[in-house]
């Protein structure tokens, strides 16, 4: 395991590098990233339609969606008319800056605030890969299970902001909202955590007021 | 991307020699190993304790628990009665056939017909890694949605059966069970899709006489 942690070295490198890369061209543009990580079916696309809807007259927003295969989530967006583009990794378990160059490559960058990434689903590959974001936001779903933060810690102590999504299926499930809580506030005492469902709106306005702050706080920088 | 995967192709051959080894000893002990993946929370523990009780008077079974971090699986399979081995990969999105090795070495396999391996809860590293298995297994969950084969086609293509857990949970969900059915037979005609609730109950017999017979044919062969 060391070995294959030492071979992957120089590539980490320089997936950094590239990345500062991504950040100064954002910057310079003055364009908040935002990394979402979850597992498969968690609500990624969900979310970034809620947060599309709530923060679509305040910012321009586009988003790079990525995934193993297929273009079903770009096409989602897309029939809100948001720019999307669409990165098929085609069996890599996560994004890189690598990717994300390319992917700004094909935006008009000027009329962004706000791109949000969608990384492939994956609660342990994408928290390693700094890929120029502002913030990595992770998804955990109720039907998931209260005791991911035991199980995949890193993705949990990566994450600026963590949300609880599909709240409205709390009563369906066995998924203790207080112990997820007090595993997360040991991992990361600093980051918020907001319980909504993105699909019913319950709880949204809590995240998108956050994500507003966060963006605004980054042009006052 | 091909970088990555030239890097790479070293160990995976690697792997798969020790793979090979360890089919080498399950076979001289006429042991069946399954391999079973799923995306975090999809319920692997809960269809492997499902799968212990209907079958545990037929067949010494034990469960090797592949996790990123924590020991709450294995004790659940403990609390059964049934010996648990603990892999922590730490950090690592998925078992590798050196790690089986290591925990084949601390059980006693004399008196077992069935290892369970309860991978690390991913869609898609566990995917390209043979561990010495006799099949892989899959389990997609309601809650992830009926989209998941177009958007990850390796792991619906690499399993010999396809469980759908949380079936109880249908109604809650925007699910096609006919528009996913008809997915999985386009990626992979002759694998068997068992539709079933793992905690309920429902649908469980038809997976466990399906398992039990592939069980029973590797040893007429």
């Amino acid at each position: 395991m060391v070995d294959l942690i030492d071979i992957n070295k120089p590539i980490l490198d320089l997936n950094d590098r590239l990345a500062v890369a991504n950040r100064e061209r954002l910057d310079a543009q003055g364009i908040f990233m935002l990394d979402l990580l979850a597992s498969p079916g968690a609500g990624k696309t969900s979310l970034i339609l809620a947060t599309i809807a709530a923060l679509r007259e305040r910012y321009g927003i586009a988003v790079i969606e990525g995934d193993i295969a297929s273009d079903i989530d770009s096409r989602r967006i897309r029939e809100q008319g948001i720019e999307a583009v669409q990165i098929n990794t085609g069996g890599i378990c996560h994004l890189e800056s690598a990717m994300i160059k390319r992917a700004l490559d094909t935006l008009d960058l000027a009329p962004l605030d706000l791109i949000i990434v969608e990384n492939v689903g994956n609660l342990v590959c994408p928290t390693d890969f700094y890929l120029g974001e502002n913030v990595k936001v992770m998804i955990l779903s109720v039907p998931e299970g209260d005791d991911k933060p035991y199980k995949y810690p890193g993705i949990f102590q990566a994450a600026s902001a963590i949300v609880l999504n599909k709240l409205d299926t709390l009563p369906v499930f066995d998924f203790n909202e207080q112990s997820f809580r007090t595993q997360v506030a040991a991992l990361n005492p600093s980051a918020p955590v907001f319980a909504l469902s993105a699909t019913a709106g319950q709880g949204v306005n809590a995240w998108t007021n956050w994500l507003a702050e966060q963006i605004d706080a980054s042009r006052s920088r």
